[in-house]
């Protein structure tokens, strides 16, 4: 299994009348999550598609259980359960706020494209190399 | 069954880098088709938070099938299937294209709450009332 | 001069722990005058892309009056008081509520760009045939 | 004068289809760069609001020189030229690039309000004795 852990401020533009943070904003978050836990393998996300390969999602689907609130210091947790061995690839994602509670659980399911063709694609060989490192 | 769709059309704001709208929008594309759904019964959404009563959203599931651009003029179609009986009410929700392509399926449930309280409450009788007639 | 005006609903996304509209939403509602605007002309902003012109905006300025509130029905108007002569386009952008109170002032100016060459260019002869009825 | 830096990382929900930072997204831009440097006085803008005291924006003015990409590691500079002596406070604001490149130059005007009574405020007396450092 690949886990890593980002932590981002929130934002009064993300929070909404409720007083909390807006629910579409957790689709933001969990976005960020995947972004550094790919950087930290030590390829950006923008190198990916710089080489060609977008990685649109396919589906989301998230549980939210306590609200995350303005100025909140907030850790978003992603993992990959299993290596990727076809086009698709999925995130568990969590976030949790400055006291070590859950406030939100996903999973995030996406698939590699080449951008010019339209089609499924397989995971760049380079971000491969780097996964297995941690499912061997 | 009740069901109503409503037509908003993509803005520039909506859209990433990929060209098409960002992942996220949608679950304000679902809000706007759940706030007018309700509008649409009789009663609107701010009136039942001037009750007191607020909806906050506990899931949400998106499937993603093709993608809406820019401009695009979208349909927003929300179905309520069963009559809420307690604090949940579950919205099925779908987004089209132009073209009556199926773009989005997804699945939001909300508590009814209490704002002042803090707790789960029941449907407002207004709108229990204007929903009913649906059911019969 | 050419003048229009387009209305809006408040989204509970766009509303901030203030209780108001987060103050950096009104780009967006002036973008969204601007296309409707242009829409109205007859000839679409997207349009306008096809041809490999961008609108890219250099400055905009903003006096926020008084609050939107949410599912608010604004309306958006935007004046051209000036037919272009160059490469630049400005608009003149105001927000009104549903009972006609000026809520936000703004200006904002664009330029037209050759989007493959990445400099600047004319106003495209369709747009500017159409504006031009408005100026004799 | 009082200035203080933070950066942070262009988020792909932050991106538009013409592959550069949407220009509304600046106003959030700004709003970070405000809320931190007002933390690194030693009281934060939560802590401000706690107090029963907001600060609405009245008059935000931005001139768009580069535009900001995705994934750019962005600092906000934020300037306080002279120390609010009642409710106005004004924030002159600049966006740099990762290779020091000037991107965007702003300034924000804000009142500070009494939430409660709904009128104009002066600055917190822990705000002021704070920042008066800097003026001395």
């Amino acid at each position: 299994m690949y886990e890593h852990s980002t932590t981002v401020r929130v934002r009064y533009a993300e929070t909404d009348r409720m007083d909390v943070v807006y629910y579409g904003n957790y689709a933001m978050y969990f976005e960020i999550g995947r972004v550094e836990a790919i950087r930290h393998l030590g390829v950006s996300y923008k190198d990916i598609e710089d080489m060609g390969i977008i990685l649109p999602v396919v589906e989301l689907n998230i549980k939210y259980l306590r609200p995350a609130k303005y100025d909140d210091l907030i850790t978003i947790k992603s993992q990959i359960k299993s290596l990727p061995i076809d086009h698709k690839i999925i995130f568990d994602q969590e976030v949790y706020n400055a006291s070590g509670k859950l406030l939100t659980i996903g999973q995030v399911k996406l698939y590699f494209m080449d951008a010019d063709m339209g089609k499924r694609a397989e995971m760049p060989a380079i971000m491969k190399e780097k996964l297995a490192v941690y499912f061997s």
